[in-house]
């Protein structure tokens, strides 16, 4: 299992290839096998072709993730981080705000995604 | 299933709960056959007896909860929110930085509530 230093290095890292751009940053922190539930309540992606994709598209469209409060561990194998999404809107400037929970495998990478986020939680 | 709104409203009488000392508004939020996990990699509580003893032991030991960002929905059945815990610890002064998943029974009540905090986000 990842040390609590690990899995919130891995949070981190996440939100750096956000920020600089890189998918390629923020795939690999994922396992072959990973779910991922962004939003919860969504249909869940199922394995990493599927993630490649679905972050291929989602890093380009965001500006900048910031993180709302410090990067919470566990006692167990997971790590969540309450943060803001800066995008761009039809032209306009908007928020999402966001917890994601990242549960990982005993290799350390990201197993399962879960991100808490609500029609209303989106801010123009 | 509640709505945001719904889900949000109960996480925030959990907050009020705390701070006015009342156990029983928070136990109220809690279904029946409720599970908690506190902090996520302990062994969850089941049931209402077990956590109504929880919380009564524990909402005495805090000072104070405060959110450390707005309360996040999602487009299911679930809430987070990031928040700071005030305690006091062998006569000092301390903080839990934590984040709290909690997921709705279509009743409206808490059936699932983990606490995402590790060793390294007390401080005192």
């Amino acid at each position: 299992m990842p040390t609590e230093q690990e899995m919130k290095a891995s949070l981190q890292k996440y939100l750096e290839g956000f920020n600089e751009g890189n998918s390629e940053k923020v795939i690999s922190l994922f396992a072959e096998d990973a779910r991922v539930e962004d939003p919860v309540g969504s249909e869940p992606l199922k394995g990493k072709a599927s993630i490649t994709t679905f972050f291929q598209q989602a890093i380009p469209s965001v500006k900048r993730l910031e993180l709302a409060a410090p990067i919470r561990g566990s006692h167990g194998n997971a790590a969540a981080m309450a943060f803001n999404i800066y995008v761009e809107m039809e032209g306009k400037g908007a928020v999402i705000r966001c917890i994601d929970v990242m549960t990982f495998n005993d290799d350390g990478f990201i197993i399962d995604m879960k991100a808490y986020w609500g029609p209303e939680d989106v801010q123009s």
